[in-house]
């Protein structure tokens, strides 16, 4: 049986959102209609709204300054020369959150499964050396580059650390371990044996 | 750390969306504002156009027509005597998908866990009553209660029952037992019971 057209434009938009189905694109349809025109109308407000956010033209985090840096970068407190390499938005937020971190940030954007940087990556790289040596002479204090641990980002990783190279007195990556609450007895053998080779 | 306004706002509503959890809403906002204007321009839209979309006055699935009738019940050739009493949208369009069911429907709405029957799930179904009075001169040939198979579904089946006694000449319920390539093996008691009753 075939849906009405409005409802088959609204499943083909939403099943391509990340992480929605087409059964759940389909059953979002059927809830807004339930809901009515105004809950509708509300939504497509705060979609449209989502224009007033741009992205920092240092780090590429989100804002909504005029003078097209982020809150972070803005931050004339923060250790300028510490710069953490992460993969997206919400790894910033989540490092923000432990209030342990007192540099910045760049964000080089989605990791897809190919192994390689990409043109925008490698574009977001070529800022971050332009900015390392306008702003700091050539040097960074330190880059960590915090990426998951994984195989796939143990790559990139690799070839991030390549192409920065000299560009720091140190490239670092965040520990790996058994983490707080985990369990020595679940954990697997590349994390145990990371938590042994870092111990101290 | 604290998101600006706008996404703050979209991850509110999007995070109350079924089957979208807070994460993913926030997850949603920053891929809405990687793709940039225009796609939040085409979202915005396709969610507006679901206004054109109304509910039949007679058994409450989605259309586009001036009568006010869906498709369904607008369909002369179809048995207007047998009905089916559903809980979504998405049942009708499953049951249409099988092509072996060519009578109209009742949708009832989304069952609650209360066990009850809501005030628009009366007025729906007495909705029903006054339509088959009206059409049918008090008596459908037959009234399927095409519930999930569940406890709680079984009660408010029961209930339905009880207020469309006497307007049916026989009130039915869909078949249960084992689904083509289920095993037996691993079928739950419950079903492999009322397969058992209802073999032949």
């Amino acid at each position: 049986m075939q849906a009405p057209k409005p409802i088959k434009r609204f499943a083909e938009i939403f099943a391509a959102l990340p992480g929605i189905g087409p059964r759940q694109a389909i059953r979002l349809a059927f809830y807004f209609i339930q809901q009515g025109v105004d809950f509708a109308h509300t939504t497509a407000g705060v979609i449209a709204d989502l224009r007033k956010i741009k992205l920092c033209r240092q780090c590429f985090y989100i804002h909504e300054n005029p003078s097209g840096l982020c809150d972070i970068c803005e931050d004339k407190k923060r250790d300028m020369g510490v710069i953490a390499v992460v993969e997206k938005e919400t790894d910033v937020m989540s490092i923000e959150n432990t209030g342990k971190f007192n540099g910045r940030y760049l964000i080089i954007g989605d990791l897809r499964k190919t192994g390689v940087l990409e043109t925008e990556q490698r574009l977001r790289l070529q800022s971050l050396k332009t900015w390392i040596e306008k702003e700091m002479g050539g040097k960074a204090k330190e880059i960590i580059i915090a990426l998951n641990p994984n195989p796939q980002s143990d790559l990139i990783a690799s070839l991030i650390k390549e192409e920065l190279k000299n560009l720091a007195l140190k490239t670092t990556r965040l520990g790996r371990g058994i983490p707080s609450g985990g369990e020595i007895e679940f954990a697997d053998e590349e994390t145990l044996g990371s938590a042994l080779e870092r111990r101290g």
